[in-house]
């Protein structure tokens, strides 16, 4: 297979020990360049009894391609084709070189987009294999909505599609759901070599707008009563106070150091003006500022700019220093009260984590500006984390909403879904991968 | 256990032998009335090897319920509490006594319903099992996209929660998703004790229409563009001229005997408005008859009779004979072809076949009515029903949109997924259910 393997760090075939250590690299790097060449290198880490570690773009916020027990990373970037975009059916099938950009830049004519945008350019398969989500998941849904097919080679080199080959329909009801298990499996079970994709139809009009409140409290009321009032809002991100002033140095704007809504409606200019009305009414209520609105799409841009940049202006705030993502999700109905206690936690604990959420669907994060040498802050963080984790739990929430749970979240996933529950997902993984050569470390 | 074990057939702990009739009933029926009575009778079948069949209300349409190798039916109809009703974040708890149509009636007061239709009045937690859709899919999506959690009973009398205890959230990416792997297993993992369901606001404002084809082709392709251009429509029903004609027999209408088109439409006033007119451009444009419209309840209930007694009119077609639903589900681009052919099948295989769909996912049924006692009309049918499941999967479809698999598409199931598809299944049931238990001889 000339040009796959472009990268052979010594001991390749030789597995590396186990090691405490979660950022060693693995022991080669291989550029497969279609599905036949990656259920080849299966076959040849599955004999060598070989960890594989798949590798999209890297974006992932969990640690999942730190190859912590060596082995093969497979860097599948090379395989960057569009294929079978059906515009009738609002389909299309990427390989896991294809990003969302791309595929979005790709679709510009087509009046059709893939809403599922976690921030991160990330690369489709590697979105559908970590269960991405981002701002627009509280209209569009998240991947597990929105991937109807996967092309996956197992550990042994074989090629399954998970709901039968070149099949895409809306709905289907045979056998056992496979397409769901390996959305959000983290490159556990296998390598992800294509995933067929739901589009949507570019809304008619959009609407972004900005709001600032005299608190948390208000801010977060506000999106509740939102969406309970029942309005299909397409986007609505929280940023407090710590975070729009981070903001507003980083971006050089002028916001309000205030707590602050980023909303964006999608829909048809008649139906925009009465879920902007709803949205309006609930706001004043709250004692929310007015509306800063946006229609063209450059002022939209222009608008957005702050909640874009939110994690390069969070590391602003303390130059050289790093920054780690918390990622709770609540019923939303507890949001008022967990972003409070998490605010007081922050303060109490001296510690730097600006909040940026997705609100509308509960999920928040903070984003921990620390100093790695520290390692009293490290330590401190640490407990943050695992306090605000487990106050989600207590709410019946859950301590990972879309960045999944990697290396550092898997007594956590014991905790949230129980002994038995984590048993049963070992045997799942143990069935699919009885040598433990996918992505091992990972999840489990 | 007093008042559990209410009938118990002789040779209840012998395990039945294999036959080759579909419609052997168990050797026992139990009423547990908790989850710590399913658990422990799940236990004593396990420990003797006797198959459990659960059953909720015995209206899956693919012989989910048939004890074709003996055993004990758990019937569930005892544990019938709604739980846990969430009125602020739109969850509700019920256990599987509880169907479909008691828990709308239970919610009436609270603006809130369970929006998954399948017709039946099914049990909510055997709708989970089948993975049940229906009329309002195209709107408010299947179990798939409904459910959150379940308390599952595994077949060593094990408790598990897919997505653990008491657990709520919008979206988590915590594991693998179990809550994905139970929904539409049919019974053959797990006995379903409780299913945590999103639900939705009751629409400020709902619209029904009927409207009239010069041709399948027309009424289809209306379908098909209605959908091309978002229209948000929460019920799209397509009933052929041979269902018409039946319906106006059974339930004394005066419908044009033509295809036709059964829609609602959800929404606010003013975004109803949009809809309609939308929708009646593209009417228009394929030769549609003027809409015949309702706006309140009981005109739109009177309206709707049509396609509500649908099955029971085409069984009228020819009294004393017996139904049976084909159901498959192909790209909606598919549907105009696909729909033509098959009537054109129906007229050369001499069958009676009235066609009604959820054509707004591409999903449709043929209802088969006939003479159970003439062997050579069974066998024309085994053959329509195998071309048409055929047909779909040439189209990139599925043989089951909604009904599952059950007894009769197992042959079927291997085509739609492939070898090594049904591989994966045949391991993921062998791993959560060793000696074969739960519910043997369907799915796989």
């Amino acid at each position: 297979m000339p040009g796959v393997l472009a990268v052979i760090v010594s001991g390749f075939f030789f597995r590396a020990a186990a090691v405490a250590w979660d950022c060693l690299p693995p022991d080669a790097v291989v550029w497969p360049q279609n599905v036949e060449q990656v259920s080849m290198l299966a076959k040849i880490c599955h004999c060598s009894n070989t960890p594989i570690i798949p590798f999209g773009t890297g974006t992932g916020l969990e640690g999942g391609v730190s190859a912590v027990r060596g082995g093969v990373c497979f860097n599948l970037t090379r395989m960057d084709q569009v294929l079978d975009l059906n515009t009738e059916d609002f389909y299309v099938t990427v390989e896991p070189g294809v990003t969302r950009k791309s595929l979005n830049s790709y679709l510009r004519d087509s009046g059709l987009w893939f809403p599922v945008d976690p921030g991160a350019d990330a690369s489709l398969c590697g979105m559908a294999a970590t269960s991405a989500s981002g701002t627009n998941a509280v209209l569009y849904g998240t991947m597990k909505e929105n991937v109807v097919n996967l092309e996956v080679v197992l550990p042994d080199g074989n090629v399954l599609h998970t709901a039968g080959q070149d099949r895409r329909f809306r709905k289907s009801a045979a056998g056992y759901n496979l397409t769901g298990l390996f959305v959000g499996s983290e490159g556990t079970l296998g390598i992800i070599t294509k995933t067929t994709l739901r589009l949507s139809g570019i809304p008619e009009a959009i609407v972004s707008a900005v709001c600032a409140f005299p608190s948390v409290q208000a801010a977060v009321d506000s999106t509740v009563q939102i969406r309970q009032c029942g309005v299909p809002i397409a986007r609505i991100e929280f940023l407090d106070d710590v975070m729009m002033h981070a903001c507003n140095s980083f971006s050089n704007l002028s916001y309000a150091v205030l707590p602050t809504l980023f909303l964006e409606f999608h829909g048809t200019e008649k139906g925009l003006e009465e879920q902007l009305k709803q949205t309006e009414e609930v706001i004043q209520l709250n004692g929310g500022s007015e509306f800063t609105y946006a229609k063209d799409q450059e002022t939209r841009s222009k608008l957005w700019t702050a909640r874009h940049n939110a994690w390069y202006a969070a590391l602003g705030l303390r130059p050289g220093c790093k920054g780690y993502s918390t990622d709770v999700c609540v019923p939303i109905s507890k949001l008022p009260e967990i972003v409070v206690e998490t605010k007081k936690d922050l303060m109490e604990s001296q510690l730097t984590g600006p909040i940026v959420g997705h609100v509308g669907d509960g999920n928040f994060h903070c984003i921990m500006v620390l100093n790695p040498d520290d390692p009293d802050e490290v330590h401190r963080v640490k407990l943050f984390t695992d306090r605000l984790a487990r106050r989600a739990l207590a709410m019946n929430g859950t301590c990972t909403g879309e960045h999944g749970i990697g290396l550092g979240k898997r007594k956590l996933l014991v905790e949230e879904v129980g002994e038995i529950g984590v048993e049963i997902m070992r045997r799942l993984k143990s069935t699919l991968d009885p040598k433990n050569i996918m992505n091992p470390g990972k999840v489990l």
